[in-house]
């Protein structure tokens, strides 16, 4: 982090309520559902005879990002994104956040307003509204804790628990792009911090960079599954890994999965930038994480409706629990898929 | 915190899932309004025709709460009550609860589960459902995220900006007890550190020791409103003391308020604990803060029905804007309110 050319206003020089002002001037309301915002004791929703659905999630500097390559308006954008993420894998539709922050004295007014405009520009692609948060000091570190809200009818919702033997093992997008990224990233610091007079080197390797920095919440595959008018019999969003996913799904919905190798979609960037680091790009795309596609599965009657759709692909099927879960490599061998996900803990 | 004759079993050990199995296996589902609960990318809730609240506050180890003499069980316990004051300062039934934890390898699974014993009682104490939340690690200390969800009939929604003039201003129960508490603990501790032989001297102080250690929501003030058929015009919680809170209801409301002295009521152990160190009584009671009591405001022709209530004190009057802000001294002179509340980013 690089602010010592830019204006630095300490954050004590602001009371709290002024600092949630400064902060939050610029975010408007968009939705309906949005009763009462940010500056009462709790904010208010009303969704009328829809289902609300909330989801939370927590990031810790050193943790789930690093600064020293992370921009903080893209940390900013990315927090918000991945949690948007979690309502459109219950195929509904996010309209609300709130954003805790704690903050140490070592950023700057100006630092935490960049981290506010990477929300604001989700915030408005997305049509989210921020409603409410809480805004503290730390000891170390930057911590952000964000809720996101929705809504969705009733019959439309999407659960983990809904896979039937014989539907089919549906994806989104590509996968493994967002891990092959961060190892592109950690090494480049790896050089940078060895010889600080050496330029990353992070040409023709946009898309897996943006992938991991920048990543998108896949609401265009829900705006296609309504139009095509498919409701996924379960579905789930890929944060900690394909295997992990499927397993989840497969545990709940107690079913087991058949998962062809030569089915999974991964870029050619990827692809072409495992293998530079040795590592095999299906383990990428099966154990990577934070790609933020969605999993889902719809029953057979469906393909004909989703075959030729390029947003998505359909990588296997449901089977009974007793087969378990497996991968059908290229070369037709079985492999039982495990979860190899990323844990904070074992870090 | 001392947990060094007890088993000490390491967070690592579990992978997060059975982290987060292990924590909540014994809380409950209560009410119907929650849907779905922990398990899917998203809680689900369905509140049908009332409006849904929504409120979080974000707690941090050595700046909202310290642990050589918070118990892990009585800090669980206080982080879940103080967002329920939130919601019922909507004059609202708060319902459901969202625990994001950071926590670093200095705590064993024993003391994560001690925090999640208190967040427990408070559960089933107050009828609240844990329906989601994260698990992670952190670098260092302990950072609570809460999100609280409740819900109400619309036209019972207590705003803070709907104070008129000539209105009544009450407050619940007593003011300034958990700031003094916090001065014995803080003074005990000092003492304790200067000479590790010392036992603490919290004789007889009970009550002001309860109020910050283990406070509760003021549940009953609702339900009382609710038999008095009393809306409030306008209502908040007392977190950052009575003064802070009069000038954001006078701010949203646009209205001025009278407070007198001798009205104010004070428990006769925080009044004498605040002589011993030299406190006004008053200054606790205007500034102290974490009172979680309600502040509210009812028109006049309500007087009949609240006059008597034990619960509730009559502490002054909204005025028009113009007059200001102002206590009304024993002596009979006007002193300006001043919000001299808590800022974790003074500190």
């Amino acid at each position: 982090m690089d602010f010592e050319n830019k204006q630095r206003t300490e954050i004590a020089s602001l009371g709290e309520f002024e600092l949630i002002n400064h902060l939050t001037k610029n975010f408007e309301i968009k939705n309906n559902s949005s009763v009462r915002g940010i500056g009462d004791d709790a904010a208010v929703i009303f969704n009328e005879d829809k289902k609300t659905l909330v989801s939370t999630d927590m990031l810790v500097e050193g943790v789930h990002f690093d600064l020293t390559y992370v921009p903080l308006k893209h940390l900013g954008y990315k927090s918000i994104v991945v949690n948007l993420s979690d309502i459109f894998a219950m195929n509904a539709v996010p309209q609300q956040v709130l954003v805790s922050i704690a903050i140490s004295n070592r950023f700057s007014l100006e630092a935490i307003e960049e981290l506010y405009s990477g929300m604001y520009l989700a915030c408005e692609k997305y049509k989210i509204d921020l409603i409410g948060g809480d805004t503290t000091s730390s000891l170390s570190g930057l911590t952000l804790s964000i809720t996101v809200i929705g809504s969705a009818n009733s019959e439309k919702i999407s659960y983990r628990n809904g896979a039937k033997a014989n539907d089919l093992l549906c994806v989104s997008g590509d996968l493994g792009a967002a891990y092959i990224g961060l190892q592109v990233l950690e090494r480049e610091k790896f050089v940078f911090q060895s010889n600080k007079n050496m330029q990353p080197d992070l040409e023709g390797k946009d898309y897996i960079l943006q992938r991991q920095l920048k990543p998108e919440a896949r609401e265009d595959v829900i705006k296609l599954l309504h139009q095509l008018d498919i409701i996924p019999s379960s579905m789930i969003d890929i944060s900690d890994g394909l295997s992990s996913e499927i397993l989840h799904i497969c545990k709940q919905s107690n079913v087991g999965a058949q998962v062809y190798e030569e089915k999974l979609p991964i870029d050619q960037l990827t692809y072409n930038t495992a293998l530079e680091f040795n590592i095999d790009p299906t383990t990428c795309a099966l154990n990577g994480g934070e790609d933020y596609e969605l999993l889902f599965t719809i029953s057979m009657q469906e393909y004909e409706k989703i075959k030729s759709q390029a947003l998505v692909t359909v990588i296997g099927h449901i089977t009974s629990k007793e087969s378990g879960c497996n991968l059908i490599t290229k070369n037709g061998s079985l492999i039982e898929l495990k979860a190899q996900g990323w844990n904070s803990f074992s870090k």
